[in-house]
């Protein structure tokens, strides 16, 4: 799209375009070393750290010859040290990864390459980061930037975004690192989760299918027990994987069907006064989530008892 | 899918099951070898030579972890050696993506691993090497080895096969290799683009949209052109090359539309004795398609002619 001249609007400042014209200059700069690989490592490294300067970046990252090429190579080049039986995923490793991870980010986040990058099946090539079981600190770190790409692409509300990752799966992924992720894993993991349920086809898609439903209200139960055992509750890190989880909660308890299995899968601690009190201090913004959650569960608790007494005499009769 | 011992049909022979175990252990372990950066040259090499000896290759390929990212891999890290000011492309290098490329086709080739192989849009990362318009030997080669693969995906008559070459766009990549390629690439080619033409969806994609009709014509009559000219008609690569001509110019005849279109667009040497003769001695399966082609379009012409006099006097009147 062709872009008007900033003067029209008044604010244009002759020494900020040349700066910024410098500043493309050195973005195209780095791209184009990415392919001499004496200075790849480097280049994806500083374009990596610089990503928030420029807008610009993802067009550049995403239309510039081979450049995508690149960074999926850098990716998949990492796949074989994932099941090695020796410990192959170095520090050094990971980070290079993570850094080629971070442009991917960007070019999901931003308006206009987000829809070209799903429509190539990038996201997928992520997926074995996701389905890694490894625990240690280089794979943690390549899980927590995989989901941070698909957590760019799940951010605006779109339902073809929603649509390609219900249909590729990625569900049970965010399952997985919800399960074996570092705190900030599963905060990214569970916002997915949740941006996927307040899509209507995506409610749908956890609610109908019963595996998918326990599988869910199991792992989310167990972060919350997890964090009450080691005591993490009132950190401020897990106050945002907190409030994640009471949203999945809460809107799973908008479907009359998964608020029915709601019902006793509920972890007792969450209506403890004690426990609304940690939120009450450190993120208010959950406490009306918290409190219709427990609305929509007793009230159709007590819709089912009343229905469950009509039909008692019935039955009996 | 489980196979059942081959005992049970009276084929199987101890000495020979033996041969074929050991043969399948040393496929795995070239596979194996593909994860070492040092013996992955090799091993690609090797498997990619012995690729007829075992139906099972391509199953092991696809299914063994990682084996298809470290392909790919191969693959994409040539994209930059394409646009390059300097050559790049040595023969070595291109031998190296050949051999990836050759494995490639084995999966795109066995009916088990085919869908899958599509379904993960791999033949894109080919289309790069399809629009590059570079003719040296080292590009021919690749050219060449990327429309096998395409050509393994088209042999077999799958309409979800031939709806995803329509939709991915393989069409202007066919015109391409037709127009830059050596005989060997636009026989290839042009088999392709025979394999869409029989497809009722195929013939319609190319004759409803009038640059695609034309642009076909156009490319086919330049190959006849170009081989009379250069005294290869008579050639045995040429003959195979000028009967898939013929059978494309023959499909389209099939389609009213495109019949006109073809009235004055068909090579005259098409209708020459001589021509004829050389199909009679060198491939005489040809001569009836270009028999039928011929009375398609002059049965055509002639009816065309009877409404044109007919409505004459109307029009006059």
């Amino acid at each position: 799209m062709y872009r008007w001249p900033e003067l029209q609007f008044g604010s244009w400042n002759p020494s900020e375009a040349a700066y910024r014209a410098r500043e493309t200059a050195s973005v195209v700069q780095l791209i184009e070393s990415l392919n001499n690989d004496a200075t790849r490592e480097r280049a994806i490294h500083l374009l990596s750290k610089n990503r928030a300067i420029r807008e610009e970046m993802a067009p550049l990252l995403w239309y510039s010859v081979g450049t995508i090429s690149i960074l999926l190579q850098e990716i998949i080049s990492v796949y074989r040290s994932l099941h090695s039986p020796i410990p192959m995923l170095t520090d050094r490793v990971s980070n290079r990864v993570c850094d080629a991870l971070v442009l991917f980010q960007c070019v999901a986040a931003n308006p206009s390459t987000k829809m070209p990058f799903i429509e190539a099946k990038l996201p997928l090539y992520l997926y074995p980061f996701l389905n890694n079981t490894n625990k240690e600190r280089p794979h943690q770190f390549i899980r927590l930037a995989s989901l941070s790409v698909i957590g760019a692409l799940a951010k605006v509300d779109d339902p073809n975004v929603i649509n390609f990752l219900l249909e590729s799966e990625v569900f049970p992924c965010c399952i997985r690192s919800m399960e074996v992720g570092d705190v900030l894993s599963k905060t990214v993991a569970t916002y997915i989760v949740y941006k996927i349920l307040i899509n209507e086809e995506g409610l749908r898609y956890c609610c109908t299918v019963a595996e998918r439903f326990f599988a869910l209200v199991r792992v989310l139960g167990s972060m919350v027990l997890k964090l009450a055992e080691e005591g993490q509750l009132a950190e401020n890190p897990s106050i945002r994987l907190l409030k994640h989880i009471i949203w999945c909660y809460h809107r799973l308890s908008e479907s009359p069907r998964s608020c029915d299995g709601l019902r006793c899968r509920l972890p007792v601690i969450l209506s403890d006064a004690a426990f609304i009190d940690i939120f009450r201090q450190g993120d208010p913004s959950a406490v009306p989530h918290l409190q219709q959650l427990f609305h929509n569960v007793s009230n159709r608790t007590s819709r089912i008892q009343t229905i469950e007494k009509m039909i008692r005499p019935l039955v009996k009769g």
